[in-house]
């Protein structure tokens, strides 16, 4: 369709006039330049006008900024086509006319020479142009108008010198307004300028019009090189050879009366989607007037009443650039002396819920498919619609009030309101009582998701975009800004600070977790709800019908697996059964396990080896007494006792907890992860308990070297604070024993599960456990048990031993039948080469990209996102966050590798990804290719994932019929 | 070659004569039928026999525990056969045929049934034999032996219960040894034995020799399906279909007087290679007496005088053996009333040295050529030639004193003997004065390498094989025991104590880095030097001419470099630049660099901001302001000035440690890596900085709450402990700022140099100027910078530019032409996918094997090893532990992509590796077998490696020639 380099039709080589040219040559034309081709082609009343291609400036780049050959002449030729057309001449005083200059490259691009208007004046032209309109302010205001522009854009000369003579003149006349200045202040002022020019540049201002036409194209080109547009191309990856075109239009004006005016306007309501003309306009006015915002523009409507003939005509205008170009326009117009001219063409930005509105309208008026309409829905801006947000015209004006006050880390999105509390157990209690809590810390911890689970919102200021608060965060689907480095907390006098400013707790809090921002104060808040945006509901349908991909959801409670399905989840990718552990009653019971379960350990592993022992040397004396004693001290051992006590009434909650989800989903799939992360995570922080037992014991060595000690009311005595070191001490030492120096790659995952084998044993009874016994209450449930981190397919086959085993006997004594699968997260990169062997035994695969990502990039996405991996991106070392959009060089062929060889032995082999990838629509896209079965995230990302699969669908569709 | 399902050439279906048979068919009969079928094959006086092949044994076991049709009328054949040629008859008073009955399989197998001797005896063959040797007692205890062995063995009756009864005839007779017991005990216990026997399996002894020889071979073959054996077979990953082979030989007796004897001897000595033969022998005595200690054996010179036609027949049969095989025999020989007799003949085991020495030798002799010399030498071995090691006998005589103390890990080979500190400084101190230490710590860090650079071993209690003090130690070859969890280090009380054991500070300690063992006292170690090992040198030296795999070293201070390079580096594939860094006069300054870094850089990036958003509007007076003011925040900055003149101290101290690096490498390449390590390391640790802070609070509250305190002597005021207080606090924030929570993914290596540039800037520029002026006085020098952590082409790209314009800038000062390169460690997975492009920047690649078996497990070595690592290689999830040898299944595919695609893009890329796998014979192999240009280890490895690669290329030829 293109057609970047072909020379215009008509045998001109660098210029093709408005109506030679098309919407398709944006290579050749410009964006500026294809619109008013496109319009003028269909018949739209455009001012006249040509454009010098890009062609142009290429070659005069290339000549060493030498206008090609014959580049002039074409001009001369095609302005004599334009006063054909208007009947007026560029350079005559009796009807003259004048032209805008405005460059215009393929893609819009900052610090290009933008707009020269009225260019075509000078003495006698300007004399002409007062004449034929009455009007000598205006043609002063004009010429002044076309110096000052030509000097600043064309001559380079800086834009104060020429405001600052403004200024003076408007000074010395006591005026406030430029518009208070008279013809004759203007004309005087076109003089100082043209005296200024004379002194910057050494030369005359120029008189002739065709050499003012001539410096202005040169300025256009020159422009493409110019520092600002070389620096933007560099950054945005723009090739510099591409070259600007350069438009040349017929002025029209619509400040020549009261049957003039100006206007920008919207085919369709852009914030609304609402199929009505959206716009303002001015009249007696000009483009720069409407924008500069002097006077109050009024609403477009009110044009059919000012200017009945003209509002008929724009509303067909409209009509027809909508059919035409199949979308909403945005538009530029003047009504010069009653007549309309349209300037500018582009498809008009919207939205999210218009954009959902109008694509799904669109189709139903038969004006773009169904398959178009999907296309034309960006799926990261429906995440929007599905979260409670804030206003932007509310946080401004928030703003103006001086209520703003940091921004953090958009760690998970969604609009909060509530009162600050500084504590877990005030936010659940508050939380409880119906109170809006916002929870603010430090940073967060397990001890803290008590009160998470109750708040409306979490601010941290230290912590990174996965740390604790903020994963947690966006798994409950609670607004969270984290890492607010310019908030100082201060959990003990239960207050933050930020620039002097103090919030304490009681005070209210509102936060953006989409965009980071934190204000002080209530800001009004909008819920949106799936059910009730029927376009959505539509689209998101159409999706369905279209996608390929399963969507699937990650969450860990009943509510969340339930919020999911609500969203449109065919599955539960992830279910972390640890988050259960984190909750406040059960962190003691899951203490008590951890602390216990090393040794209990040991005294399995020594009946083990001594029955090993016996069975190499059979009526072996000492063999025998060992199997003996080693049975006697796993009776006798405390360890073992609590050990086991505790898995028992973990086996009871966790049950409890799958039968939740399992009725949630039923008849869906569930694929619960076994426990994952450290289990020092569960304990008490390293870092307090050192304060504490340093503190404890100074204190206790300070006093003992005193003469007497005689403990004040309420202080402890000695003996007690000796007790309470011995407690802490003791703790320390448990908690420092499971130290590690990096706990992401250290025992976690199946690395704990093939240590403490008792641990996945009852994780695995009690998935089984609930599953049958809600299938008996006629629920469907569909058990995937998965296991985190296998590296070596050995991993997997002694995790299989147990697992198959409490599977039996549980399926036996349970008496139901239930379908279940056993599979892996395929999330380190020894994995994914092994994944053949690894598809023997596993039934399913899930791509855990957050910890492939940290693995194949080895990086720490705690540490980094804080200290070097955000100003990557920034400096462009990476094209984008890793961690946000699938690293295809990297993630994406260890992925592909995986894939390959686990479908080559086991080709049934369900795959599938819940990482938070799965939520980001270019990475839904790159799974898509990948043929994997499902992506999983979180509840509300589920919809984004819908629509972001369809039109993966789509597009590979696309991709498939252009290679036949 | 082998004849694994061949049928006996003879027609005979299940058995082979032992001369019909040899060496290679040790498939069908097992290990030791081979041995004996080939020395009768050739010759040599083997009592006769033949061998039930394992095809019998697979076919008994295939069809239920049935004999196979035809196999005991085929023994009843054989048997006749060997009747004939001992002139004996089976079952026959007048001249019985005894039989020894011995299992034999492919692969010699613990669990496995293993010898019934003087099979044949019963009450009739047993007056025989009594008659014929004239000796009552030999023959009563002969069948008394059978007996036993038969119930035990066959019969599986527990062999306590006929110990048992031995012990009470003696107990009863009050006698101490079986020795003492007479002809008559002898024909009591016998009788008694049998009665045990019928009691417990209910049948009575089997008086047929025929019935004794089938229920012997069934014996072996069940016991192939015994749980040991398969217990066995499962974890060594041997098949279990292979079967075993059966052994029937006639007996012959070394117990039969004066004129007997019997004995085991090494063609060669085993421990030094010396050429000569080396064993004992007992006069009249049976082959378990030899081994019972009973009586002291005597050297074999000795049987030149007892029996000297037998020793020379014996030492013909050595010679002949050896030419036979051509390599050094282990063997057991009986001389039966003068006659010699060969009884088992395999490969010896031999020490380091001997293997070295016999293998040089042997190539000397025209015996094997050199290749099969370079095959003969476990790489592994030698390197126990390299290090002052102690005398096994010598550790054993100090364990029977009870000098022994504890066992840790074995983190860096080498005997070490010293006296016990417990500090640095001391270590220093002590050291420099001239005395041996070992510096005992929990474990060290940073602060500590001043002291470990001045020890002769050092000693941890807590930490891996990759904790701070091994990699050191290693680096510097000094042993170390690290992680020897049973010790208790009390550095404050300058002490440790071990099971009540308590070393104090300069008491001796002896600690074997090879094996992990620590003793109390001084033990002898012997330092051999590589230039006194001739045949070690010699053998190197073939190996040079045979390999393709370049040896380099890893070395960071001149004194490795030269020691690597007598070790035979051509080069060194890693000089760390950070180890510099720790070294005490250096610290304080690195540490006013990290302290500094990020506040100077922060005020560099406000001048480039300030000057790029000066260039984007060029004239604006805000802009103009803002630039000068930056530049005045700049030069006004303490950090700035702090963080230049510890650069500039720094470029000097670097410099020096190039030049002198370079000196030592004359004409080789030197490959230095920038700054790897996170800074934090250099810091403090922030522990105990928490502890003091926390220590400090806590007595000051107390003070403060006091009626009043004054400070006793020597105490310090309130005042003091305030401040003090400060300075800590300051230095806490600073130190937590830079914490990470995974410090191995975080910022370190490239993303360091991204940073904050100054630091690498300062780096190359101190390189180039070191190789400058070295190369102006006539020295050769060859630079390669290393680039550590790459994953991602534009952190290259981006160093590349820093590098480049430094190194145009040194070298055109300076006027000098250097070679120099620049390249990239390769030890993130996303490098490996990422080669090619990365490829066209680095001129080399040097796979960072230790991080990149890290990054690709996913598993932190320091954290594993302590806590599941080695459980998994003890349970067999893992093969061996990956740290160790390269893992092919994921690090060595992810290489061999890096490999492939980094060549495609630039085909005279240089690769190596420089992880510790560098000096792993297994890894060499890999990595010659990948192509790589060569392997680069510690200096101490060199020897291993180069012998090792030698080895890789000569199987490579093998191979190649095989497929040809």
């Amino acid at each position: 369709m293109s057609m970047t380099t072909d020379v215009p039709r008509t045998g001109f080589r660098w210029t093709m006039l408005f109506e030679e040219g098309d919407a398709s040559m944006r290579d050749l034309l410009g964006g500026k330049g294809a619109g008013l081709a496109e319009m003028s082609r269909v018949g739209l009343p455009v001012p006249p006008g040509f454009t010098i291609t890009t062609k142009a400036c290429v070659a005069y780049m290339q000549s060493g900024r030498q206008f090609p050959d014959g580049l002039m002449d074409e001009v001369d030729v095609r302005m004599r086509a334009v006063e054909a057309k208007t009947g007026k001449r560029f350079g005559e005083a009796a009807n003259p006319l004048l032209v805008s200059v405005r460059s215009g490259a393929k893609f819009s691009m900052p610090g290009m020479m933008d707009t020269v208007l009225n260019l075509g004046l000078n003495a006698q032209t300007l004399e002409g142009l007062i004449r034929l309109t009455g009007n000598e302010r205006f043609g002063r205001d004009a010429y002044r108008r076309f110096v000052q522009m030509f000097g600043k854009i064309v001559l380079d000369i800086p834009g104060e010198r020429f405001e600052h003579e403004i200024e003076r003149i408007k000074a010395r006349k006591r005026v406030r307004q430029d518009t208070d200045l008279d013809a004759g202040d203007l004309e005087a002022l076109a003089a100082t300028f043209k005296r200024i020019i004379k002194a910057e540049r050494g030369v005359e201002f120029p008189e002739d019009p065709r050499e003012q036409l001539r410096m202005a194209i040169q300025a256009v080109f020159d422009s493409w090189s110019g520092k600002r547009a070389v620096d933007y191309r560099t950054f945005h990856g723009i090739p510099h050879d591409l070259g600007t075109a350069v438009n040349v239009q017929t002025m029209v004006f619509g400040n020549m009366g009261a049957d003039s005016a100006t206007g920008v306007a919207f085919t369709r309501n852009p914030a609304t989607g609402e199929r009505v003309v959206y716009g303002e306009y001015l009249v007696n006015a000009q483009g720069e007037d409407v924008v500069a915002g002097i006077r109050t523009p009024k609403p477009i409507a009110e044009l059919a009443r000012e200017m009945p003939a003209s509002y008929q005509e724009f509303l067909r205008v409209c009509e027809m650039l909508e059919r035409h170009y199949r979308d909403v326009q945005d538009l530029e117009f003047t009504i010069e002396r009653g007549r309309l001219w349209m300037l500018q063409t582009r498809t008009g930005k919207r939205t999210a819920q218009a954009a959902v509105k109008i694509a799904v309208d669109m189709a139903h008026e038969g004006l773009i498919t169904r398959e178009e309409a999907l296309l034309r829905v960006e799926p990261g801006q429906i995440d929007q619609l599905l979260h409670p947000r804030f206003d932007q015209a509310a946080k401004d004006a928030a703003t103006r009030r001086g209520q703003f006050l940091a921004r953090g880390l958009n760690a998970s999105p969604g609009a909060a309101v509530g009162v600050a509390v500084f504590d877990a157990d005030t936010a659940e209690a508050w939380g409880k009582d119906g109170k809006a809590v916002i929870l603010v810390r430090p940073e967060t911890n397990p001890d803290d998701v008590h009160g998470m689970l109750n708040a409306k919102g979490i601010l941290t200021s230290r912590g990174g975009a996965t740390s604790h608060a903020a994963v947690v965060a966006r798994g409950l689907g609670v607004p969270c800004v984290a890492g607010t480095e310019a908030i100082r907390v201060d959990p003990e006098r239960r207050q933050f600070s930020v620039d002097g400013k103090v919030i304490r707790q009681g005070d209210y809090l509102s936060i953006d977790g989409g965009t980071g921002e934190v204000f002080a104060g209530q800001l009004p808040a909008l819920e949106p709800r799936l059910e009730e945006q029927r376009e959505l509901v539509e689209l998101l349908g159409w999706a369905d019908q279209t996608r390929r991909l399963g969507v699937w959801a990650n969450a860990d409670y009943p509510r969340d697996a339930a919020r999911a399905r609500g969203f449109g989840a065919e599955g539960i990718g992830l279910c972390r059964t640890e988050h259960m552990f984190f909750e406040e009653e059960r962190l003691p019971v899951v203490r008590q396990m951890i602390l216990s379960a090393s040794e209990a350990q040991a005294a399995y592993d020594r009946v083990r080896a001594a029955e090993a022992a016996l069975r190499q040397t059979p009526d072996d004396r000492q063999a025998t007494a060992g199997l003996k004693e080693a049975r006697r001290a796993l009776k006798a051992s405390p360890a073992v006792r609590r050990y086991e006590s505790a898995l028992a009434v973990l086996l009871r909650l966790q049950r409890r907890d799958f039968e939740g989800i399992f009725r949630a989903m039923d008849g869906l799939p569930v694929i619960i992860r076994l426990i994952d992360p450290p289990l020092h995570e569960f304990l008490p922080s390293h870092d307090s308990l050192l304060e504490e037992v340093s503190a404890l014991r100074a204190r206790i060595a300070l006093i003992e070297g005193l003469p007497r000690y005689r403990p004040r009311r309420g202080q402890p005595t000695l003996e007690r604070l000796r007790a309470q070191l011995r407690r802490r001490e003791a703790e320390l030492a448990a908690v420092t024993a499971m130290r590690e120096a990096n706990p992401m790659l250290g025992l976690r995952g199946i690395r704990l599960g093939l240590t403490y084998p008792a641990i996945i044993a009852m994780q695995v009874r009690a998935i089984l456990e609930a599953a049958c016994r809600v299938t008996k209450k006629g629920v469907r449930a569909i058990p995937e048990i998965m296991i985190p981190l296998v590296g070596h397919p050995n991993e997997l086959r002694e995790t299989h031993r147990t697992f198959s085993a409490v599977a039996r006997e549980v399926l036996a004594r349970e008496g139901v039948s239930v379908p279940y699968k056993f599979g892996t997260m395929i999330e380190i990169p020894r994995a994914c080469f092994a994944a053949g062997e690894i598809a023997e035994l596993a039934e399913f695969f899930s791509f855990g990209t957050n910890d492939l990502t940290q693995t194949i990039f080895g990086i720490s996405r705690d540490d980094a996102e804080g200290k070097f991996l955000l100003q990557y991106v920034e400096r462009g070392i990476l094209p984008a966050n890793p961690f946000q959009t699938l690293d295809h060089g990297g993630v994406g062929e260890a992925m592909r590798i995986a894939v390959e060889r686990g479908r080559a032995r086991r080709p049934d082999l369900e795959v599938g990804i819940c990482g938070e990838h799965g939520g980001d629509p270019a990475s839904v896209e790159f799974c898509h290719r990948l043929g994997l079965n499902y992506v999983s995230c979180s509840p509300y990302r589920v919809p984004v994932a819908r629509l972001a699969a369809a039109q993966a669908a789509l597009r590979e569709r696309v991709a498939a019929s252009r290679d036949v």
